[in-house]
């Protein structure tokens, strides 16, 4: 999920001045009536990539806001009072007091990872993470607001970022040091994806700040401690639920749907060559003997008249009909009602050697029922915690899973729509429906940028395919079954 | 914990009779209920010993109710269809749809455990009942009322039970199965303890049933269920938090408060011999280097006028003043009001080599706070999980906890009062409060036994003291601290 802080968002210096008042004359007026109200405390976590911006930033909110209601603590390599204490013992010393603002560096997520590696020590890790978790909940419990801010650099912006420390003569530290810093980060990045998973947890999501541009970095988490500082004055009773969305896809800069390359197009000739090619390959993988000792999901979501029964149809055809099923998703039926959200997509779960494609899935519980409010946001907010551990569950099972989210434009839906309704044999394929859901285009891309940053993992990645041409979303479909089936029976 | 399914509790054929009818009728109604709500539904885990009277009471369960709405399900070892799919398919098959009972035999907690004595198996273990806590979790969040039941048996009670298996010609299975099966659960008791504490959960608290009298048994299992169906078919937003007292505590059959013998007496001499010697023993454990590496945490509560400062007085007598520090706990000030509720006892957690005295704790939120409501419900139902983490974090920190509850009999207590009355450099020591306590006598024990059963653990056991006579009560404190220190440093 670290990719959606990787698109490069900038703001200019224009819109940032323009920006900065308001913000830095709200946050003083919020930060004032939590001190009043003595509610919260709000604790704001400060992690990730090395030059990030992580004490930048907390030095940028400690000179935006009032100090002396603010802590911060920057926990490094432990003391020796604090090896003479259970680990725990430093983080309860250091928490703020109600009414107050906590900025903590790091925190308990920089000492969790280094087990990550270790022989045994993934479990000791797993372990630790849950820890993190039920600690949280306490506070949480207790009235903290947590808000908790991973600061990430693409390894391009990582590179122009130590060239500017180079250049830079005040600098306190030698390069070198940040630079084994960052290469230590990136060698990690699968376990900073997972920390971020299975951290995420309804009452302290973690927000991904893209920390290549400074300006674009103060002014998303200054808005992001805005938002917090705000509900964490509020009555608990009448405190929001935490906004699932974040950083990525807050209305500043752009999200990870909007990097896609809608345009690319692939002529009949290159399309005739690669499809057989994928489907035949992708034939061979699954009557591999080994492949029955494992089993394939595949999830299609995307967009109306994005081509999802198309990519389907090329999938299948290169399979053993004896070993597929394809479960279209609508809305539940009455005795699905009477069980868990997840309960009717357990039913369809592969037996080994089997292959199951959702034609649309599990996500409509934060896609369709979420804008259409079929289901309160309490529901959805915990659905993306709930769906990454029955993912997880699979993937403990020996399943593959790939996820695709097929994206067209906004102009080249109408003229699919247009041309189903020319069609006589097409007209089924479009209702009132599908024109009603075109109006809340912005609604259903939000809750898409949310779902995609939430339920990106290292075990169950999204795929995201351009598919204003459908050649090139086929292809890219069965190319990354392919891929990741291959990755799988080695 | 599970001592407290050792007592002994019986129910006579009389009593027994006279009760079932309205319980039977009670339950059929409530049945009825949920179904027409269609909300719930009621998930029952019957779990623990074998022949403890798991699958009798689903029996039970099943003739006194409408059987069409019970789903009852064995789990036992895989069947080749359930090793093809993810290690949860068999459980989310099994669910209970809304407006009806679910009856899991073993269900996940089985699996659980055989992990647990493996090399390197412990971390999995820990791990899945994390996995656990989340998926009760999300059945909660879901409507589900989820019901534990841990069956248990004393060593003498599982003996007698084996007899009667052996004199019962109607039996199915071998007896040296049973027999087997029994030794394997006391062998792995500490397991299940370990068990018990991490998933009793404030919406999933574990229950322990004392299995030995089939009577109780019964009659103590309806009444719970019966609690659970009406909770499960109220209006989820009415439904009443889970209560923390469970069987070992209910109305029906007697307390581990109990079982304490508080006629036990020592002679004077007795005391003047034992005392010193003790003292002698915990001075040297205190001095030995390898204590540098540990640290001592004793936390002594109990009833008013029970002798704690007098048992306080002579542990400190054999201890180093520069070792050891007492914290008198009262009401939290000001200050302390602004932090969590551990807080303010996490400062004064010893470094390693000192020992730090609670004289009253953090116990005090589910004794006092909890009876005289300066707590809310909620607040003190997350309290007991949130104190065995507490106490987790410190023994992984290499701190011993010894928790003493003091208990002298009602009498006792009153003449203690009026001793102190009359005896003026006493007088300070009681207060109207004293008196007003007193009146809740009732409420404090039952308060004190739900304390007991959630946060008695294999690393942190309460030691129940029985202190009508002060010398037995003091040696008894001494010679528990002197043991766990004495197994600590080996």
């Amino acid at each position: 999920m670290l990719e959606i802080a990787e698109v490069g968002r900038t703001i200019s210096e224009r819109a940032y001045k323009r920006a900065l008042p308001d913000l830095r004359e709200a946050l003083l007026a919020a930060q004032f009536d939590l001190a009043k109200a003595a509610r919260g405390p709000l604790l704001v976590l400060l992690a990730g990539i090395e030059g990030g911006g992580r004490s930048e930033t907390a030095n940028r909110l400690t000179a935006w806001m009032d100090p002396r209601h603010i802590r911060t603590m920057a926990f490094g390599p432990r003391t020796p009072e604090e090896d003479a204490h259970p680990i725990a013992w430093r983080y309860w010393r250091a928490l703020p007091a109600r009414g107050t603002i906590g900025l903590f560096m790091n925190a308990w997520y920089r000492e969790v990872a280094r087990y990550h590696g270790r022989p045994n020590g993934y479990a000791r890790f797993e372990y630790l993470l849950d820890e993190i978790r039920r600690h949280e909940t306490m506070l949480a419990a207790d009235g903290f607001l947590i808000l908790k801010l991973w600061f990430h650099l693409s390894p391009e912006a990582a590179a122009t970022r130590l060239e500017e420390l180079q250049q830079d003569r005040n600098r306190l530290e030698p390069v070198g040091r940040a630079r084994k810093a960052m290469d230590a980060y990136f060698a990690r990045r699968a376990v900073w994806e997972e920390l971020l998973r299975q951290t995420s947890t309804p009452h302290a999501p973690w927000h991904i700040v893209e920390g290549a541009d400074p300006r674009y970095r103060d002014l998303a988490t200054g808005r992001l401690v805005l938002d917090a500082l705000r509900a964490a004055a509020a009555p608990r009773a009448r405190r929001a639920a935490p906004r699932a969305t974040r950083v990525g896809a807050a209305s500043i800069g752009i999200t990870l749907l909007d990097t896609l390359d809608l345009d690319a197009r692939m002529t009949d000739a290159q399309y005739d060559d690669a499809l057989p090619a994928l489907q035949q390959k992708l034939a061979r993988l699954t009557r591999r003997k080994r492949f029955r000792k494992h089993a394939l999901v595949l999830v299609f979501e995307g967009v109306d008249a994005a081509g999802k029964g198309g990519a389907i149809r090329r999938v299948t055809g290169a399979l053993d009909a004896r070993q597929y099923q394809i479960v279209p998703v609508s809305a539940p039926n009455e005795e699905e009602k009477l069980y868990p959200y997840l309960w009717r997509f357990w039913r369809h779960v592969p037996r080994k050697g089997g292959i199951t494609l959702f034609d649309r899935s599990w996500y409509g519980r934060v896609l369709v029922e979420r804008v259409e409010g079929y289901c309160t946001p309490a529901d959805w907010h915990r659905a993306y915690g709930e769906i990454n551990q029955f993912e997880e569950n699979l993937v403990a099972g020996d399943i593959v899973i790939c996820k695709f989210w097929l994206q067209v434009s906004k102009g080249e839906q109408l003229a699919r729509f247009r041309s189903r309704q020319k069609t006589a044999f097409k007209q089924f394929k479009i209702t009132a429906d599908d024109w009603r859901n075109r109006k809340r285009w912005a609604d259903y891309r939000a809750a898409a940028n949310d779902m995609i940053e939430r339920t990106s993992s290292e075990i169950a990645p999204w795929t995201l395919v351009a598919a204003d041409d459908k050649r090139c979303a086929r292809v890219q479909v069965l190319q990354t079954i392919v891929d990741r089936l291959d990755a799988a029976l080695g």
